[in-house]
């Protein structure tokens, strides 16, 4: 059930009250994996009370030091977000989110919805990290969800667009007569290794001055993110910062090799 | 505003924090009316907390003794239900109880949305008073939603179907305000150029062989294509490509010239 593909990913939460109420929210939608980044107080007597019996969530709640971490062998990674940012990003709103995360999970990708600290949010660093970001059309006046409340939205959304679908052939189904490996979405690791050679190559070939870096690695985060790259896209980006590193430093190419 | 006309009822709430948490959740979603129907602890410094500076919800809130002093003067009533019910009523899910309601307040009407008390909720009395009964679609394994998660939910669809109805800014009108050119999509006549640099750069690093060009361009035709490239984007592709060249040929490069 691509439901299960789904995770929940706190960043850094101070209150376990609100560990719990996500884990409630998670369980009453059908969501299972729960992911906490140094969470602030955890395990706790205040997160078992309010999960009012969602302890099996708690329980498995998986507890890792890094964002990094807590997103391996995700292809695709939504974080919410309150406020405008200065680079623009690709915003969703929560049913948007549902939709995008389900087909992800129906083509057998992992997915995680991030959600950052209960007054600092997320930090630019960490959305950018994130293919979408997420915003519930909250009052602007009073714009800050509780983060259980916000889990709920979300996964009610999930579970909404879920619950349509059921009955549907998924597109993993279709997909599953033509090439794998040419519709496999690569994980956010694997796009992650692709920014690091990316950013040296750039640095190598002078177009990236690393003491004045302007928003140009976040701007192709930001391009190669939403573009959804298959594993086999992947490897030829990846060859094409190879040849341009041997290129750069005068090294023969593969061709001229032959 | 029609949302003014739209109110929430709490029966026989036995937690005050989650008095506090349904006050946030509405003033977070743009309704102000609270009413409270012989709440077991309240006013309360717990409820308050949860309110986390939604205080003027309960300041204002309207405590009654009978749910009957609640509907005054409403012409639609909903009530929350999690369990199936002898008799069959009108049962709507969150998004159908948004809809009816707001065409309701469009009109004059006035509207409460009803939920029952945090282990029982409504009897069936109570639930006979309303016209129509909202399930919010839960795993039927874990069904029972906290109160304030149950309250967001509402409130949140009440807002979404709102705004929808308010001709919300679409989202190419929200970017026009932020930069231009970081959001204005290539044309596909800049596609090809870009496409054609792409290929002379490729050959000249020796990643692609014209004799033997493989699905390498059709390939990266796809992934490109389908990014929604803008035109800021675009330029700093076409930067890479330029420097790119200049590396492959030996010559210097922009940085190492300043």
């Amino acid at each position: 059930m691509s439901l299960h593909n789904i995770r929940v990913v706190l960043v850094n939460t101070s209150h376990a009250g609100n560990i719990g109420g996500a884990a409630r929210a998670m369980k009453n939608m059908g969501l299972s994996r729960l992911v906490l980044v140094q969470p602030e107080d955890f395990p706790s007597s205040d997160a078992i009370a309010r999960a009012s019996g969602a302890t099996d969530i708690l329980d498995n709640a998986q507890v890792v030091d890094t964002l990094e971490e807590a997103l391996a062998g995700c292809s695709l990674v939504l974080g919410t977000s309150a406020r405008d940012r200065r680079i623009p990003w690709p915003l969703l709103d929560p049913r948007e989110c549902a939709s995008v995360s389900l087909e992800q999970a129906g083509q057998g990708g992992e997915v995680a919805l991030v959600f950052g600290r209960e007054y600092a949010g997320l930090t630019n660093e960490e959305l950018q990290r994130c293919q979408y970001h997420v915003h519930i059309p909250s009052d602007p006046e009073f714009g800050s969800l509780n983060l259980a409340a916000a889990v709920q939205v979300l996964t009610y959304e999930v579970r909404m667009t879920w619950l349509a679908a059921q009955g549907r052939p998924t597109k993993s189904e279709k997909l599953e007569t033509t090439a794998m490996l040419d519709t496999q979405p690569v994980t956010v690791d694997e796009l992650e290794h692709y920014f690091g050679h990316l950013e040296q190559t750039l640095i190598e070939i002078g177009f990236l001055d690393p003491q004045k870096p302007r928003h140009l690695m976040p701007r192709l985060r930001r391009l190669y993110g939403r573009s959804g790259i298959t594993k086999l896209e992947m490897n030829i980006l990846r060859g094409i910062l190879t040849e341009t590193q041997k290129a750069a430093r005068g090294e023969p190419h593969k061709r001229r090799k032959e």
